[in-house]
């Protein structure tokens, strides 16, 4: 029998898990779940859509609900909600506010029997787990995260928000003086500025004074003005032609120290180049979705992140396979 | 209350575990034990040194027993036999003999109720993992481990077994046009010789024929007839001043394509770059050992691979400090 799988809401991570279901055999998709009225939301396949009013009354017929709301105000409440019903997978990745939606979500999880992962996907989630391996690996150390080249949704709308601006799209990129110097073991220790710059492109509306908007983007406090930022005045044509991809990626290092006296240097480097931002995220979740399902028929339950996930949940082959092939 | 590590058998990966354990505050060294005379044995710090036949007696005073014998023949005997009286941690390497030896540990540790972890390292290890994780994310993909540069023992060991070598080092390089084609994406069929160069040291005895040495080494089959082979001849002198090092390190990389027809693609690249392999190997070994003691309070029992640590046990920080910390 396969793992019947939910959606709940459906945005770029929404189509991601549609796809990613696909290359999982022991997966199937009952439905997306929206907001929205069903029948004006276009999916990529024939997955059946339903009113999330139908969400509640369908339980038994779902394995694994994807959360794939917005962290800021979807995720906070849905999650704790539908963790009553179900075993959950969300992407929550606001990290200040982790510890609260955890406390949240475990105890509806726990009062429920459900298994509900929270903030899955490539950070929090791959990246993390880098960075605890690292850790735990080469104790006397420096940990560096590095995001990038990418477009990072929050600077972008922040842009979009000064006056004068129509549309923008901003790429954090790494510093790859500062990559080398920390793979180079020197154990640099980075201002903000020195790990990554930001590039702007940014469609102006007709008439605006482009040399003011470049000032207040580059002064813009927490944003930008601790970066070095670069701003390009393009057209709407040429935002839409060279900079509708979603392709984002980074580094995740760890080096540290060895040997009586220290003597002797290591670097751990993680790192991912990612064509889809949505999409390998939604990869991530799918894997988890396995591991939530099976913790949960073990009799586990309660909230869960990658860390408390061992490893061989997560793939469909057995331990004597995964002995034989990947070890 | 400290972890009590004791270290069966005193080579480079015991000296490594020796350093290791003094980076973890939570734990402790007993002792090393050892086959040979314990006042012939000269350690690193000034741990105790045990014969091996007082380590049954002592096994109330060990919480986790690190297994430092070679794979060929002492890991498949000891490994089974210590885990009768020790939760113990070993890094067994024969990749095709792991499931046979995974059986006969399983046995021994179920029937005693303790903790054996098998083949931690980084490969077996931490490379592992990456294979595993990267498989489980990207499902249609392939997968590809290069290692180096560093020096193979089995392929020194080779070149030494031939008449009229005197002393050898052997190094396994990674081929960067494959590194790369990889990385692009390309999806490359890599043949042996595609993947891995190998360059050799060699100290030929005194009227030794030179010219027959390196044609032996480069005709040798499974060792050297399907790798491009450079072999330098070199004195005793500098193999020992420039060869000494313990350096090693490789990569594993998965790629793979999502959407609805493949039409993305994604690179997931972990890679390590050690001055010192058994050191390193012996900080993996140490994370595991504090794994192994905490399942087994726990109340688990039996053979574990990295597989089947959930991450969080591995570190000696709580949920709550990680979920801050590091996710």
């Amino acid at each position: 029998m396969k793992i019947r799988i939910g959606i709940m809401g459906y945005g770029n991570l929404g189509r991601g898990i549609e796809c990613a279901v696909r290359q999982n055999d022991d997966m199937e998709l009952v439905g997306v779940f929206t907001r929205r009225a069903p029948e004006d939301v276009e999916t990529l396949t024939d997955v059946p859509v339903y009113h999330v009013d139908k969400l509640i009354e369908m339980k038994d017929t779902i394995d694994v609900l994807m959360m794939c709301g917005g962290s800021a105000t979807d995720l906070p409440k849905q999650t704790v909600e539908y963790a009553k019903y179900f075993n959950v997978v969300d992407s929550f990745d606001t990290h200040a506010k982790i510890p609260e939606h955890f406390a949240n979500v475990d105890a509806s999880a726990m009062e429920s029997g459900k298994i509900a992962m929270i903030s899955v996907g490539w950070d929090p989630g791959m990246f993390s787990l880098n960075r605890l391996y690292g850790n735990v690996i080469l104790r006397d150390g420096n940990d560096y995260t590095f995001w990038g080249k990418g477009v990072s949704q929050g600077h972008s709308d922040a842009i979009r928000r000064i006056d004068g601006v129509q549309d923008a799209k901003q790429y954090t990129i790494p510093v790859d003086a500062a990559l080398d110097a920390v793979r180079s073991c020197e154990n640099p220790t980075l201002t903000t500025r020195q790990k990554h710059t930001r590039e702007c492109f940014v469609v102006a509306k007709e008439g605006a004074d482009k040399a003011r908007i470049e000032e207040e983007i580059k002064t813009m406090p927490n944003y930008f003005a601790d970066y070095d930022t670069t701003v390009h005045f393009i057209s709407q044509e040429e935002l839409e032609r060279d900079h509708a991809g979603m392709h984002h990626g980074g580094f995740v290092l760890r080096t540290g120290k060895t040997g009586l006296n220290g003597e002797h240097n290591h670097v751990i480097e993680y790192s991912l180049k990612l064509d889809s931002n949505p999409e390998f995220t939604a990869c991530v979740l799918t894997a988890y979705a396995r591991a939530a399902y099976r913790m949960n028929k073990e009799g586990m339950k309660g909230c869960k992140t990658v860390f408390d996930v061992a490893p061989a949940y997560l793939s469909p082959l057995s331990g004597e396979e995964l002995r034989s092939h990947l070890l």
